[in-house]
C-alpha cells in the first residue's frame, strides 16, 4: 500500500462505531471486525473470525514455518462509547485530520496503535520479508473486561502457541520518548452494604437512640486507610519495586506537581515516603468509587438511613492475589461493621492479578532496542497503575511474555472527546514492528 | 351537637384532601380552611381566613371579654402526603371507622386532635359555659415548616395577644397514660460538599496519588462524632435536664429495647453514660441524614470521584442557638476538610431553636390537673426528640408560655399510611379540653 492507502485504510477502520459497550452496536462491532478480517486476508493473512458468545475475535496468521518462532500480535477493535457527543469538534465516528492529527474515537485506543502496528507487518508481507511467524490476535471486548478471552485462549493454546505478546495499548512518556511497560496494577471490586435500622428513621424520635449506618460507614472506611491501607495483611505479598527500578522513575516527567496538575487537586494520598510514580505504580490503593446513602436531593430531609454503601476498588501489585485480597478486605470490613453494631454485607465484582515482566527477558531487550531504534532514544522502563486483565491472562493461560510497548500519550484523550493520534505515530509504529521483527527473528524459539 | 353530628363532622373534616406539600392540592386546603372556618362561626365564634401567600390561616376567637385571660388554641388542618397509597386499607380521604378508631390521613395529626378539643369548646359554646376567651389558630402549613407563621405572629401580634397556648400535637405515653411534653429539640440542617479533583479520575492512573474526596468525607465524619459530638464548643450551653425530670423518665417505657425493637436495629449510638430518653430528648444529635458520591449504578466504576457530600442535621436542645451551632459547625467542617488537602463547602437549610417549658408555669400546672382529672392519671412529664418550630416561635414572638398536651400514641401511625385515632380519644379530647378551661378560668390573666 502507498502512505495514502495505508491512510485511507485507516481512517475507515475508525468510521466504524464499534462500541463493545452498546447492544445497539453488535453489528457495527461484527462488520468492523469483518472488514479488519477481509483486509488482512488481501495481505495474504490466513483469517478466522471466531465465536465466543460476544463479540467475534479475529484471529489470523503469516503462512505457518515449521521450527520458525512465533510473536502474537494482540489488539482490540472494540472502542469505548463516544459520549458526551457534543463536546466533540467531529462526529466521532467521522475521523478528521487536523494538523497531523486523526480524531475519531478509537484513534489511539486501540485502532491507532494496532493499526500502526500491522502496516509494519504489511510492508514485511508486501516485500516478502517477514522473518518469522505471525499470530493476529485481535476482540472486539476489550473495553467490557474482555468477558470470553479467557476461555478462548485456553480452548485455543495450540493455535495461539507463541513465544511472546506484543500488545500496543499502553503509554509512551512523551512525545519521541517511548516506553516498556513492566508491570501493571490488578484490581479487586467489591460493594460494602452497612444494614442500619427496617427503614429510614425520624431523626427526632430516633436520633441518639439509634446506630446510623451512615456514620459507622465513614467510621470503617475512615479506618481501612489514611495513607497506608490499615487492613492487617493486606501488604503481606507486596513486593517492592527493585531500588534501580524505583531510582529509574524519577527521572521520568511524572513528579507529584504533575499530578496535582492533571487532577487539579492538591489533596494528595498514599504512603508519605514512597514516590508518587511507586505510590501510583507499584503500591496497592484503597479506593472508594461511589457512596450512596439516605437522601441525596434538594433541601433536607431529616432521617437516620436505612443503610449505607460503598463500592471500593483495590488495585493490587505483584504478588498479590484478587481472589485472596477480596477475601481479607471483605472479612476485614465485615468484622469492622460488625464491630459498630451493624450487620454488613459485601459483594465481590470483577477482579484482575497484578503484571510484572522481567527487562531482562529477550523479548522484552528486542523490543527495547527495536524501539531505541526507531525512535532514537532508549525506551523508559515504566509501569502503570491501571489494571489490563489481558496481560496477566496471557502470561497465565499462555506462559509467554508480553510486551507491552504503547504507543499512547495522555494528550490522546484515550477515553474522552476528541481521542486523537498522531500520523507520525502511525509510520514510527510500522517502523517499530520491523524493527522488532527483525531483532526478534534472532532468537530462537 | 349530638355524639353523631360531632362524629360527622369529625369526618367531614377527614375528607378534605388537605396536602400541604402538594401544589395540586392547594383548593383543597383552602376549602378545607372554609368549612372548618363556617364550622366554628355556626358556633357562634368569630372567624376570620388571613391570607399569608400561601395556604390561608383561620383566626377565630370567641366574644372577647376586657379583663378576662385569654387561651390560644393552635391547631393545623393540612396533612402529609398520603404516599404510598398501595398501603392503605381504605382510601386515606375517605374516612372509615373500624373497632372504634378512625382510619384517614391526618386522623391524628393533626385534625384529630384539634377536633377533640374544639368538640370540647362546642360543647362549653352551646351550654354558654365558656369561662374566658378563647383565640383559635389553626393554619395549613405546618408539615412544610410553616413559612409564613412567624411573620404572620409577629403583624398579628396584638389580635392574638393570650396568656398561654394549648397545642395537641405530642404523644402520650400510652393507652390512658397522658403527658405533657416540656422539651423539644431544635435543628440545624446543613450540607457538606467536598471537592476533589476537576472530573471524576481514572483510579487506575491517578489511584495514589491524588485524594479521593470520598475518604475525606469519610474521615471528617468519622471525626465528628462517635457516641459524643466532637466538634469543640458544640456542648458549650447545653443545660443539664434536671436530676428530677432525668428520674422521672425511667419510669417510662421507652428503653434501650424498646428504641431496637421499633427500629429493628440493634446498633446503639450517643453518650454510653446517659439514658436512652436522655440521649434522645435532651442531648444532641450529629445526624448524617445522606451520603452521595461517585458511582451509585450496578457493578462497578474505577474512579477516584471528583466530590462528595452528606446531608447532615444537628438537634438541637436548650440552650442551644440554632444560628450559633451552624455557623461553629460550618467552620469545623471546613477547617476539617481543609487539614485533609481539600475545598470545603458548606450550605445551611433550615433551622430550628429547641423549646423547653417550665413544670412549675402555672398554666401548665392546670393542663396536669386537667389531664389527671381526665384519664386518672397524672400525666408524665416528658420531652419529645423531635423539632416542632412552632413551639419555640410561639414563645419568642408571644412571651407566652406553650402547653404541649397531645394525644397521639406511635401506633397511630402520623405520617404513615393507615394513620388512625381511637373515638375514645375524641371524647377524651373534649373532656380534657373543658376541664382545662375550667381550671385556667381560676388564674389571673
Amino acid at each position: 500500500m502507498s502512505p495514502n492507502q495505508e491512510l485511507d485504510a485507516f481512517l475507515n477502520y475508525l468510521r466504524f462505531p464499534s462500541v463493545s459497550a452498546d447492544p445497539h452496536k453488535a453489528k457495527a462491532c461484527r462488520d468492523c471486525a469483518r472488514w479488519l478480517s477481509d483486509l488482512l486476508a488481501s495481505w495474504g493473512l490466513a483469517t478466522e473470525l471466531c465465536e465466543t458468545g460476544g463479540h467475534p475475535i479475529l484471529m489470523a496468521r503469516s503462512a505457518q514455518v515449521e521450527g520458525l518462532p512465533t510473536i502474537l500480535l494482540y489488539g482490540h477493535y472494540d472502542v469505548q462509547p463516544a459520549e458526551p457527543l457534543d463536546q466533540w469538534e467531529n462526529p466521532p465516528f467521522e475521523p478528521c485530520v487536523r494538523a497531523g492529527m486523526v480524531y475519531a474515537r478509537g484513534a489511539t485506543d486501540n485502532k491507532g496503535q494496532t493499526f500502526a502496528l500491522l502496516i509494519g507487518l504489511q510492508r514485511m508481507l508486501s516485500q516478502g520479508a517477514l522473518p518469522r511467524n505471525v499470530i493476529i490476535l485481535i476482540e472486539g471486548s476489550e473495553e467490557i473486561g474482555s468477558p470470553h478471552l479467557a476461555e478462548f485462549l485456553s480452548k485455543n493454546r495450540t493455535a495461539l502457541d507463541c513465544d511472546a505478546v506484543l500488545v500496543c495499548d499502553t503509554s509512551m512518556v512523551a512525545e519521541g520518548w517511548p516506553a516498556i511497560t513492566l508491570g501493571l496494577r490488578g484490581i479487586v471490586c467489591l460493594e460494602l452494604v452497612v444494614h442500619g435500622p427496617v427503614k429510614d428513621l425520624h431523626s427526632g424520635i430516633f436520633g441518639g437512640a439509634v446506630g446510623n449506618p451512615a456514620s459507622a460507614l465513614s467510621r470503617v472506611l475512615a479506618r481501612a486507610q489514611a495513607g497506608r491501607i490499615a487492613i492487617p495483611g493486606l501488604y503481606d505479598r507486596v513486593k517492592e519495586a527493585s531500588p534501580l527500578e524505583i531510582a529509574s522513575w524519577g527521572e521520568l516527567p511524572w513528579n507529584e506537581a504533575w499530578f496535582q496538575s492533571a487532577s487539579q487537586c492538591c489533596a494528595k494520598t498514599g504512603e508519605p515516603d514512597r514516590s508518587v510514580l511507586e505510590r501510583v505504580w507499584a503500591r496497592p490503593t484503597f479506593e472508594i468509587n461511589g457512596i450512596t446513602s439516605g437522601y441525596q436531593g434538594a433541601g433536607s430531609k431529616t432521617i437516620i438511613p436505612s443503610r449505607a454503601s460503598a463500592k471500593i476498588s483495590l488495585r493490587l501489585v505483584p504478588d498479590q492475589d484478587p481472589d485472596e485480597v477480596a477475601k481479607l478486605v471483605s472479612a476485614w470490613l465485615l468484622q469492622e461493621v460488625a464491630n459498630e453494631g451493624f450487620v454488613g454485607e459485601v459483594t465481590t465484582d470483577h477482579g484482575a492479578p497484578p503484571f510484572v515482566v522481567s527487562p531482562e527477558n529477550r523479548f522484552i531487550v528486542a523490543a527495547q532496542e527495536a524501539l531505541s531504534e526507531t525512535f532514537g532514544r532508549a525506551p523508559a522502563l515504566t509501569r502503570e497503575g491501571i489494571s489490563i486483565p489481558v496481560a496477566a491472562m496471557f502470561q497465565r493461560e499462555m506462559s509467554t511474555p508480553v510486551i507491552l510497548a504503547g504507543l499512547g500519550l495522555a494528550d490522546c484523550d484515550a477515553h474522552s472527546p476528541n481521542e486523537c493520534f498522531p500520523l507520525a505515530r502511525l509510520e514510527e509504529g510500522a517502523q517499530f514492528f520491523q524493527n522488532f521483527m527483525r531483532r526478534a527473528a534472532t532468537l530462537r524459539s
